[in-house]
């Protein structure tokens, strides 16, 4: 079928040579092997059925395709067995947040949305396509993924800037009735508490005795301050580029204020290295740097999760100093917490059951399981498992899978 | 990678049997095979590039991707280039007009939706994603559309109820700088006027000498009437439920008002059977029907091209007794009139060139291309290619890029 076709990339249908243009123009383009490796997009749509003849359109396409298109009609729920909406995510950003590169716009943002999608495919079977909205008002936004949802079983929420984000999030879980996950948020949030879990289980503490001090109050700061609560965490303490968020203070946006409400109970006030004074555990997501002298005044045996990227808010060898455990943001040393652990089996087990929605147990869940993973392979270098390890993805799926139908949120 | 995972659809990754739960409650499912073949979709998304290991990762994901993330941000046209956005088109309804059913709604279009895409990619090696709307009015079509247009090469409108389906089209038209396209307009306009160039062809007519009678003023009737007008017929008149559309009648929506101002050159009114009298071609896009005895009324050696699905205006062996040519969009009689001739390569030759639009002289130059395929084998039987035929989508793809650029809305 139309073997010859050059397609709008410049490839061969299904195989070839890409199209090179402007590509050769471009003189990092020579020297960096990831535009080589972009070129063209990193992804594809195929067809999973045959369309080799008249018989197999009149069933793919008119007229057969009518008649499912009419259940469809009648009974609503048939769309997730008749259609891929139900394996299928949406990688939606407004490119306003987008790595550490910020405020790029939707375009630029895309090759981070497309990657985002291929590693829910390969590591979670979940097809997933970008959107990268061309709109910034929470409103918009809200209303725009609200009209796209019938095509998809999910909506993951990436590179959103903070605040906004938190209200387009929960906005949307107010009025889909599919899993809305920001995974800037939740995503970080789930490794990280099971990066915890494994560092305190190695060093035989209960997390509910530990002292917890995160670095950034944005998007992940809050979530994972969030889900330590939940977790069983009694003393979590945010600091902002102001210091501690305390309840006295009067600059707070509304996410900081609630947040101030729940953390904090020791009612500290002062700066990052007044808060790490004495603490057990350091969560940097700021981007910021934290001087030597403050990581020394943590307390024996202290956990330094320093994950900002490319640059560490200490430097890992200088954190392994003082900290039992030490965790980054980067590949190339011990201990990644990278969210490609969490949204490929969080999505996979969520859409499997049909969830309505992804709980707060879905995630302890998940964190629980991927903590699990190495549970018996536990050691200052390996408190999360690596992101090519295969018992990730269906570990996490099961588990939250699980927990969707112990909580109610599963259809099937 | 994560190789026993069981994705969302019940299907091991990339292989493996589908999910069944509900698929066994529904009666028909065990009786029409087009049930089995719609079990969790007919389409996936899959990534093109590696993910092997870290250093695969590095370059398709972080850190790798910001750097091309950084150069598309400082000169946007590079998206092109580094996404999948310059071969990827959206397959956007509302669900409010689908085949023949009408209104269903967007869950319940998504199986021709899917239908739609894997046609673009099995005949025009072009990347489609279905994105069914819930929303309804004019102003939310469009706004929803221009949102999420950063993602995609081009916009493909299907299934979008008259008369809303011309007001959307034109200000998206006016909004994007990437191809919309109505296909229920211009795609069967296309195939349609490809049809009866080599039906003239065949016996030794000129377009401009034919009087044509148009059955229907929708999406497709309005589209056929105007392109019919720009090859050259001179002679074209169009008739709704209440007969021949004039300027005379007073009962005329603003696009029929258009549609009388350009067509009727001779004042005609009356009947769609007053129409037919003495007339050399009969297009049939209402869903009506015909009698013989109209038909009958006809011009030595008509043409009648009855494309309502799936019951013809008149059933072609009875056209057959007084016309020349009979079309129908019916796969089981011959010359079907049917879209997948034109839309893929359409899409496929402007995406080529990243036409900024689709022009009248691009959808023209699709239907000589599309004619000129048979036109050495010209028969009564054979006016336009089988949708199988793989000589079309090159051709017409070639065509319409070679127009596109003589018509200076080619970027390359």
């Amino acid at each position: 079928m139309a073997s010859e076709i050059i397609n709008p990339r410049g490839e061969l249908t299904h195989a070839g040579p890409r199209h090179t243009r402007l590509t050769d123009e471009l003189p990092e383009a020579g020297l960096d092997p990831a535009f080589a490796l972009h070129r063209g997009g990193k992804m594809e749509v195929r067809g999973t059925v045959p369309l080799r003849d008249a018989d197999d359109l009149s069933l793919a396409y008119t007229p057969g395709v009518a008649r499912v298109c009419e259940a469809i009609a009648e009974r609503p729920e048939l769309v997730h067995d008749y259609t891929w909406k139900s394996g299928t995510v949406a990688v939606v950003t407004d490119g306003s947040a987008v790595l550490g590169l910020g405020d790029i716009g939707p375009a630029a943002s895309l090759p981070v949305m497309e990657g985002k999608a291929i590693l829910f495919k390969q590591f979670g079977g979940v097809d997933a396509v970008p959107v990268a909205l061309d709109c910034r008002e929470v409103d918009e936004l809200v209303e725009t993924v609200v009209r796209l949802a019938p095509s998809f079983g999910g909506i993951n929420l990436e590179d959103i800037s903070a605040p906004r984000c938190f209200e387009v999030e929960r906005r949307l879980r107010e009025r889909l009735d599919i899993p809305v996950f920001h995974d800037d948020q939740h995503g970080t949030a789930v490794v990280t508490l099971a990066a915890l879990r494994n560092a305190a289980r190695l060093v035989g503490r209960e997390l509910a005795t530990l002292r917890v001090v995160i670095s950034g109050a944005g998007a992940a700061g809050v979530a994972i301050a969030r889900i330590l609560l939940g977790a069983g965490v009694a003393d979590v303490v945010v600091c902002d580029r102001r210091g501690v968020v305390s309840r006295d203070r009067e600059d707070l946006t509304e996410v900081k204020r609630e947040l101030a409400e729940i953390t904090n109970p020791a009612g500290r006030s002062g700066s990052l290295a007044d808060a790490l004074a004495g603490a057990d555990v350091f969560v940097g997501v700021s981007g910021g740097t934290v001087p030597e002298s403050a990581v020394a005044t943590m307390a024996p045996g202290a956990f330094v999760f320093a994950m900002a990227n490319p640059n560490p808010e200490v430097h890992p060898e200088v954190a392994a100093r003082y900290a039992a455990v030490v965790a980054t943001g980067r590949s190339d040393f011990p201990n990644q917490i990278n969210n490609v652990l969490a949204f490929p089996g969080i999505f996979a087990g969520a859409l499997q059951v049909r969830a309505t929605r992804i709980t707060e147990g879905m995630k302890l869940a998940a964190a629980e399981a991927l903590a699990a993973v190495v549970a018996d392979e536990l050691s200052p270098e390996k408190v999360i498992p690596s992101p090519f390890d295969a018992r990730v993805a269906p570990a996490v799926a099961a588990a939250v899978a699980e927990a969707a139908r112990a909580e109610g949120v599963a259809r099937i």
